[in-house]
Order: C-alpha cells, then sequence, then structure tokens
C-alpha cells in the first residue's frame, strides 16, 4: 500500500531559509499579528498530520470504491464524510479566509503548503475544500454584505460547501455560448434554469449544504463572453438566521465515469426554476470567475505537485528496497541475492527527475503564492500593481508547466516500480490518473498557454517578461561570486533565449494570426523551464550558504541543482528553436488533409 | 463511442512507395513465390475488416468488463472468444509462422503492419494471437521435431494459444535468480514446479489449450542467467495424436488488477509437479527467449503505435466537429455558434505532433521488420550478418522510442478532447492507460536503454552506430539535389549529434562504470528522433517524386515532414547536451539523500 509523509523540512526550507518569507509577513499589515515562522511551523505540522493520517489512508480504497450517485443523490466513499468533519472542525477550510467571517487569514504563502499536503494525500478529497475556498474567495469579494453574511460563516466553518458550475455539454472553454438562463423576480432574486457539466463535488453528503456559484445568462444580455452573470444558487434553501430550509430546485443528474479522481463526484447538475442571487454586478460574471481563478489555477498546479510528490516518495522507497541485478560498479549488498535497484543510473535519473523538478515546483508555487500576497495585502499600490502583473504572468505557468511536470513525474514514479506499477495495489498509476485531469480542468494547458502567450506577452509586447528579466538579473548581480556562476551563468543563457522567444513571437504575431498559438505551449515551457532554473539557482546559492549547518540535506540541494542544469534545461534549446519556425507547418494542412 | 479505421493508405504508402518492399519479396526465395504487392493489399484489407469491424466494437465494453477470474479458470469478457475463434479461422495466428506446420510465411514486413491493425482495434485482444505467435516462434527455432510436429499446427490454427512464463514476483528485469524448478524424468520429460506472475493470458477460454513456455532451472544449474532452461508445459496434456488429454499440474492462482489492457488476464500461475519438455538445450532458456525477443519488441512498439493511430483518428473527428471559440484568423464557420477547434494552431499543433511520430512509426517498424526478413531469408550470409546487426541496434529503439512517443500521443489525443477525454465513455483515456504497459513490460523502456546504449553500442565501440551512419550518409549522398536539402541537412546535423553522443559515452565507459546508465534512455531517444528524421526524408522525398499523383496525399506527407523537422527534431540537442554531461550529478547523492 501507498503512504505519505509531508515534506515539512523541504516546505520550511522554501519558506524560511530560500524566501524568508517571514520578513514579508511582517511587512505587511494584514498578516504581520496573524503569522511568524512559529505559527507556520505549527500550522504545517498539524496539516501534515490530518494529511497523512487522516486522508492518505482513505485514498486507495476510495478509487477503488467511487462516489455512489442513486437517485440524485451522491454518497461520497467511505470514510469521506468523516475526515470532511474532521478537517472542517480542525478551520482547515477557511485557512485563507477573511477574519471577519470566521475565515483565519492566512497568506497563500502558507495556505498554498497546506494545499499541497492535502491534495499529496487524495486530490479526489482535496478538490471539496479546494472548491468551497475558490467559491468563498469570489463571494467575499464580489457579493454583497447580506450574502456574505449569510452563506461565508457556514462555508469557511465546512458546514457548508461551495461548488462551481461553468461548463454546459456545448460549453467548455467558450463559456460565451452557455444557454443557462436566470429571470430576475420582483424579490431581487433570480430563478436559474439550465444544465451544467463536469462539476465537481456538485452534490455529497459530506456537508449540510451545497453552496452553487453557476453562470448564467439575463434576459437581453449581450452575446459572448460579456453577456454572463454569476449567481449563488444553494442546495438547500438558506433561513433568515442562517439555518438551512426547503430544497431548491438544484438535482445532480448523473454523476461520470472517469479516467481518475474516481473517488470525486462530477456531476451533471440541472437547474430547474431554482433561487439565486447576484453575485457581482450584472453581466460581469466573468469578472467575477477570474478573482477567484489566480488562486485555483495555482491549486491546480500545486495539486499537481502534491501527487508528484507522493510518487516520488513511493518510488524512491521502492527503489531502497527492490532487489535486483547487481550495480555496475561492482557487487554494493553482498548478503543479498541482489542490490537494491536505486543503485542503477536509470533508476537515479528518473528519482533526480522528479526530484528536481519537485523541489523547483514547490518553491515557485511560493514564489508565485508571494506575488498573491502581496497583490492582496501591500499597502504600496507599486507593489500591489507589480504584483499583479508577476501574478499575471506567472499564474498560467504555475497551473500549466506544474501540472505537466507532475504527469511527467507520475509517470516516471510508476516506472520505477515497474511491472508493479501498473497494478493498481501499488498506488503509483492511481497518481497517474488522478494528476492527469490537473492538465485538462480550469482551463486546458493549451488554453493556459494561449493566455500566458496572447494575453500576457504578445499584448502587452513582453513588458511582463521583462519585468521577470529585469528581476533575474538583479539577483545575479547580487550574486556575482565565482561559487555562484555555475548556476547563475546557464540561468542567464536561458533567460535570454526567453527574451529572444518573446521577441521573435511579439514580432510574428504582427502579421500572423496563428503566431501565438502555434508558439504557445512551447513558450510556457520555456518560461517554465527558465523559472525553474531561477528556482534552482536560489537554492543552490541558499543552500551553499547554510551547507555547514546540514551537510546531507544542503548537499542534496546542491546536488539537484546541479542535475537540473545539466540534465533538464538543456529542453531550453530545443523549445527556443521549435518556437522560432513560427506557425507555417502547424496550419498548412486543409483540415481534410488529416 | 471511439472508432477505428485501418489506415490502408498509409500502410501502401510505405510498403509500396517509400521502401519498394516489393523488391525486396522478390529478391528472397522464401517469399518471392508466397507473396506481392497485389497479395499484400488484398490480407491488409481483410484484417482491416477484422480490426475495425470484429475486434474494435469490442474494446470498449470489455476495458469495464474485465477477465474474469473463478476457481481457477478465467472467462475472456463477452465477446472476445468469438472474435478469437473469427481470427483463427481466418489463418491470423499463424500468419507468419512456418508453412510446413501450417503457418502462413508472410514476411514481418507484412505481419508487422497487421499487427498494428490488431493492436490499434485492441491491444488486450491483441495480446492473445501475439503471444501465441511469440511462443510459435521459439518453438519452431529451438524445439525438436516431436514438439513442433505436436504443438505447432494446433498453435498456427489459434486452435490452442500459446503463453510465455518468465517472471516471478521477485525475479522480473533479473531472470537470473528465478526459483522455479524443473525436475528430469525417466521418460525425457520434467516436473515443473514454482510461480510465475504477470504472465499475460496465462489463463483463458478462447482457446481449447495453453501453451506455456515456462523459464526453470535444472538441478546443479549454473547460478544467474547461465543456468536458466526453457520448458513447454501445456494446460492441457496432449495426446500422441495431438489431441486434448488430461489436465497438466498448471492453475491459475489469480489475476492482477491493473491501471489498463483490463480486458486481457495477467495471471499468476502455479506450476506443481507440471509435466514439461525441454526446448533447446539444457542452461540454454535466455537464448531461446531471445530468438523470440526481436520480433516480441518490434511488437510492443507497433503496439504502442496502434493505439496512437487510434487516438489520432478519434482526435482527428472531435476536433473537426466539436464547435468551440472562434479562429484567431476570422470566423470560419458563420453559419455555427462557433468554429469547429480544428482551427486553432495548437489544436493543430497536437495533432501533427501525433501525426509525425505516428507515420514515422509506421515507416521505421517497416524499416525494423525488413532488417528481420533479411535476416532470416536471405541467402547472403554478409546481408543475413548485416541485417542482424541492424536488428539488433534497432530493436530496443523500437520498443522503447514508438511506445514513449505512442503514450505521449495518446495523452495529446486524449487533451485535444478537453473534459470529454477524461470520461471513460469516449475511450480516449483508455487508449492511455493501455499504451502505458507498452513502456513497461516486455522489458521496461530503461532496460531497452541499457541494452542499446551498452550492449550495442558501447560494447562495440559504437560500430553498429557507424554502420547506420553510413547508410544514412549514402541516402544523403543520392539525394543531393536542392529540393532534398530541406531535409537531408537537419538529418546530418542530428546524426552528427547523435555520433558525438556515441563517441562521448564510449569514450566516459572507458573509466567510469555510471555512464552507460546515466545516458541510456537520453541516447535511445536521441536514436529515435535520428532514425526518424531518416524516415521524414524518406519520405518527403518519396513523396516530392509522386506530388502530382495525389496533391492532398502527398502534400500533408511534405507539410508533415517540415513540421518534425521544424518543431520536434530541434529535440535532438537538448538530448545531446544531457548526454554530454556524464554521470556525476546522477550518482551524486547517497541513498538516505533522497
Amino acid at each position: 500500500m501507498p503512504s505519505y509523509s509531508a515534506p515539512l523540512r523541504d516546505m520550511r526550507y522554501v519558506l524560511k531559509d530560500v524566501f524568508q518569507m517571514d520578513k514579508q509577513w511582517a511587512s505587511l499589515p494584514a498578516l504581520q499579528e496573524l503569522i511568524d515562522m512559529d505559527t507556520a511551523d505549527a500550522i504545517l505540522e498539524e496539516a501534515g498530520k490530518i494529511a497523512g493520517e487522516v486522508i492518505a489512508p482513505l485514498n486507495r480504497e476510495a478509487d477503488e470504491e467511487g462516489s455512489h450517485w442513486s437517485d440524485g443523490a451522491v454518497t461520497a466513499p467511505s470514510g469521506f464524510k468523516e475526515a470532511y468533519q474532521t478537517f472542517s472542525e480542525g478551520g482547515w477550510v477557511g485557512l485563507g479566509g477573511n477574519t471577519e467571517y470566521g475565515g483565519m487569514g492566512m497568506p497563500k504563502t502558507l495556505v498554498g503548503q497546506v494545499d499541497e499536503l492535502v491534495q499529496g494525500a487524495s486530490i479526489s478529497f482535496g478538490l471539496a475544500p479546494m472548491l468551497s475556498a475558490g467559491a468563498c474567495l469570489s463571494i467575499n469579494v464580489h457579493a454583497s454584505d447580506e450574502l456574505k453574511e449569510k452563506y461565508l460563516p457556514n462555508m469557511y466553518a465546512g458546514t457548508w460547501a461551495g461548488a462551481m458550475d461553468l461548463t454546459e455539454p456545448h460549453a467548455g472553454t467558450d463559456l460565451g455560448i452557455i444557454r443557462t438562463k436566470a429571470e430576475p423576480q420582483s424579490d431581487g432574486s433570480y430563478t436559474i434554469s439550465g444544465t451544467k457539466i463536469f462539476i465537481t463535488w456538485g452534490e455529497h453528503d459530506m456537508a449540510e449544504n451545497i453552496i452553487h456559484l453557476v453562470l448564467a445568462k439575463l434576459p437581453g444580455a449581450p452575446a459572448g463572453p460579456k453577456g454572463i452573470s454569476l449567481f449563488l444558487v444553494p442546495k438547500l434553501l438558506v433561513n433568515e438566521d442562517a439555518s438551512v430550509g426547503g430544497a431548491n430546485g438544484v438535482s445532480c443528474g448523473s454523476i461520470e465515469k472517469k479516467m481518475g479522481i474516481k473517488a470525486s463526484a462530477t456531476c451533471v447538475m440541472n437547474f430547474d426554476d431554482a433561487r439565486g442571487w447576484l453575485v457581482g454586478g450584472e453581466n460581469q460574471g466573468l469578472a467575477c470567475m477570474f478573482t477567484m481563478m489566480n488562486y485555483e489555477r495555482l491549486g491546480v498546479g500545486i495539486q499537481g505537485l502534491g501527487a508528484a510528490e507522493a510518487s516520488y516518495q513511493n518510488a524512491r522507497e521502492y527503489a531502497r528496497e527492490r532487489l535486483q541485478s547487481r550495480s555496475p560498479s561492482g557487487i554494493q549488498a553482498p548478503e543479498k541475492v541482489a542490490d537494491p535497484i536505486i543503485v542503477h543510473a536509470d533508476v537515479r535519473r528518473m528519482l533526480m527527475t522528479m526530484k528536481a523538478f519537485n523541489e523547483a515546483g514547490r518553491a515557485f508555487s511560493t514564489y508565485v503564492a508571494s506575488w498573491l500576497d502581496i497583490a492582496k495585502y501591500s499597502d504600496s499600490e507599486t507593489d500591489r500593481k507589480h504584483a499583479d502583473t508577476m501574478v499575471a504572468l506567472l499564474t498560467p505557468v504555475a497551473k500549466a508547466f506544474m501540472s505537466d511536470k507532475a504527469l511527467d513525474a507520475t509517470v516516471m514514479g510508476q516506472q520505477v516500480f515497474g511491472g508493479h506499477g501498473f497494478v493498481r495495489e501499488w498506488g503509483q498509476e492511481q497518481l497517474v490518473r488522478d494528476v492527469r485531469i490537473t492538465q485538462i480542468y480550469e482551463g486546458t494547458n493549451g488554453i493556459q498557454a494561449m493566455d500566458l502567450m496572447g494575453r500576457k506577452v504578445a499584448m502587452n509586447g513582453g513588458s511582463s517578461i521583462a519585468l521577470l528579466a529585469k528581476e533575474i538579473h538583479a539577483f545575479v548581480e547580487d550574486n556575482s561570486g565565482e561559487s555562484a556562476q555555475e548556476y547563475t551563468q546557464p540561468l542567464l543563457a536561458s533567460l535570454h533565449l526567453l527574451t529572444q522567444a518573446t521577441e521573435t513571437v511579439v514580432s510574428q504575431a504582427q502579421d500572423d494570426a496563428n503566431a501565438v498559438g502555434a508558439a504557445a505551449v512551447d513558450f510556457l515551457h520555456l518560461t517554465g523551464y527558465v523559472t525553474y532554473a531561477y528556482m534552482w539557482a536560489k537554492m543552490a546559492l541558499t543552500s551553499q550558504a547554510l551547507l555547514a549547518e546540514d551537510e546531507a540535506f544542503h548537499g542534496a540541494k546542491i546536488a539537484t541543482a546541479q542535475f537540473y542544469f545539466q540534465r533538464l534545461l538543456p529542453q531550453t534549446g530545443a523549445l527556443a528553436q521549435g518556437i522560432s519556425a513560427g506557425s507555417s507547418a502547424v496550419m498548412a494542412l486543409a483540415s481534410e488533409q488529416f
């Protein structure tokens, strides 16, 4: 059976040693009273216990059992309801929530790490609090005070769960063509009618009520994305005193049979004259969704990381224990019938690759979260604006690059097990199946790449990339010593490829409408490799300075950085070369020639 | 529901236009009477019908149903038994078999393409005839005439199936440590005792009998791989007249719950004093297995190709039909609510990548098969020796590179479907799960890479790579015209990287025992990209010459070649750079530092 243990040592390293996050927390007025490094440590330790002891042990069996649909009601797999209750009682759903309504007000730099622990234990389970937190975020920013007072406390407490209802059978990426309708009523509410699909945990028995945030169209709304509004639609109507009342016109038509995250229910939701309340302005639905999206998209990247870490931990144990063949350097375990497979360079290549991507991903997600915190909490408008730009640029990278590398990592973690990796009992194949969804939902990775390459790069002529480049150049200048060159020189070389590629595509896009799309995924990966190189350079220099404190730990960091620069970063050359080719070969065929 | 149609046009193109395989067939005495291009066409057309109409329609439901184990007996999913009977009656199991015993004697260049059709329709189903054919191959080469006469006719006819029993719980890659025992009996037979795992179709109800080829150790056999012998062990004992008799001591203890190929039974097989007969000499078991391995390993690569082709076909249809958003070049389908997603460059990037790898894979597998045919059928010893060298070099590439690229392709084919790709009904996720095993079984892809880099390259100082390089140089010299440069120049550049990398690793290996392992997988991929570039150069030049005959078809070939050279081949630079780094970073950590 697979197991999961919280990578607390590495999280502390990222927060404290690499980013000195306590300084940032102390500098932000809303956070300085709430959190310091000791509090963060204590919270991570508690989260690690829940993840490792309460959630992770359910994950394998829940995949086999799945969620159950019967007569419109969904029952979560055995143990989920109790675990959800424990989780809620610990205050974890509202960890990052508004303190005015019972949230704990913690920064994303910490919440993101707690997320990794929960998702590493079980993506299927973790989706429930993740969607609740996302719904709360939108309500907190856009809903009226009345709605906030009525809904947020019970949602932060986990008593009620949240769900996001966007997709329709004919409208996934293209939300502008949704058909769900909202009719205004005399009392200020609306009646919502339509069908939504792919609604994660749209129905279940873990919470007393489920609060849906539903995209719908008002009568006479403009066509396309500018005619979409967001509505709060509870499964059970809520009385004035915030107790639950009668049923609303909300029902679950069926749940999907999926490749992975089988324990979670992916629902077809029917709204039949359900009562709902407008969140944000009329026709402002997409803007309201975007508030949440940067958080959710980073969260999906972190889901991938969680699963990739779990896969790594199991692969590492297996590689230490599985005896098979002898080391080419000579027998290592003469008392045994064969050596453990960790002696083999190719097994190490897989473990090192997983380690290099996972640890860079952990640092990178914290780095992105630090920009989210500044954007939300800083009292300097200049800093907030700078942070907004960085968040906009880096969010699609966090979502897509982290999830793409998570698939690679879980496939490698499965490969280390050989044939046993294909057998469900060992859990490694489940991680591949579960992680695969992170490349698809919350905007496919292709859509993320189009967002990056189009809106965040080509539309501003590459100025956001220039801002990132400026930061990296400053970092390199600050670390000009001899021993830094090994990392800073290839970092600068890869950054040069990125700025060149930016110029190339910005220029191509002037007279080629397909240039952005043709380059997008390769450009996103190029950006991912460069930002991970930045993370590894930071970590290598941090660990160089701290080496004497813990030679095994920091020595491993330095060696992993070297592995990243020698074996993984060269990918940037191939990506840059592909991007420079433009769209002609991509677009050459007529549809019927495929 | 997914569908599958035989890519006959492309198969004909590869056989006839690209390789003029009819000339090779006519030059080999054993084949010249048996096959010409018309016969090949007719056979492929019939195989396409069985694949598309009989096998493919079972594949989706059989995945949900799985094989059933009860009290030691396995029942195949609904429809499999009938399909297997139809398949056997068509003579397909013995298509490449020895004509003396009822086989059809067809060359691998044709059998490989039939394999692609069967595996493209269903890997789970296709495994049954594939393992039978593999077992026949070993029996045909190594068994006594008596065994051949007794077993081969019924096996070629499909009346009896075959299974390969190698792996044990503690011995996968490392077969030298198997524990299954063979005790010689006075009548010349042996009693076999032990437990084997991961035995594909080790037990089922599709055939009257199952003939196991079992690796076991004789009393006093040398330790390690040199002490292994191969035995033929039938499920039911066979009478003198080749009718089936009583039960042998062979039973199926259980079947595995797996990630994919769920319709196939992966069996734990128990041998309790089962009667068996030696195949080949005592302690020659591994050599007997190797006879079959080149065929089986190419066959596994072709399995991947089949699934990747199926995924491509479904993704192409979906991309033509799914309406979502508008083309950045302006509205393409004004009468519809949105444009089909095939207008988007990123969707095309995925389809083009799949197409480029699949079509190169089809050409490459035929190319490797042509060497197998020469090695088997040529009357020139020089030619046979040359062909043996090429087969040895290219087989691990065919197995591992084709299956790795097949995973990439099926993941892309799933990605084109967005959220629907994650839902089982559409079949795209099944192809990912099914194809994943091709990277694992028949020697993991890491083992293939070690075989290539160690035995086939480092051990002969790179002379096999030099032979391949010589052939490619001759091809480039034969095609020195202006219009060939676009393909031959980057082909030569990538070949140069390969020969450089070969020299680098051969030199590193002289004083670093881990050099081979550290470079292996990247080296195999580098070889794969170069040989696929060779295939695309051949196809581009072929299609340039034939363009007027069919502009749509040959124009698409040329555009796909351009896509390959511009967007995919640049990967070679990254691989070469990674290889040059050597093993130091890969091997730096102590086991406990992971």
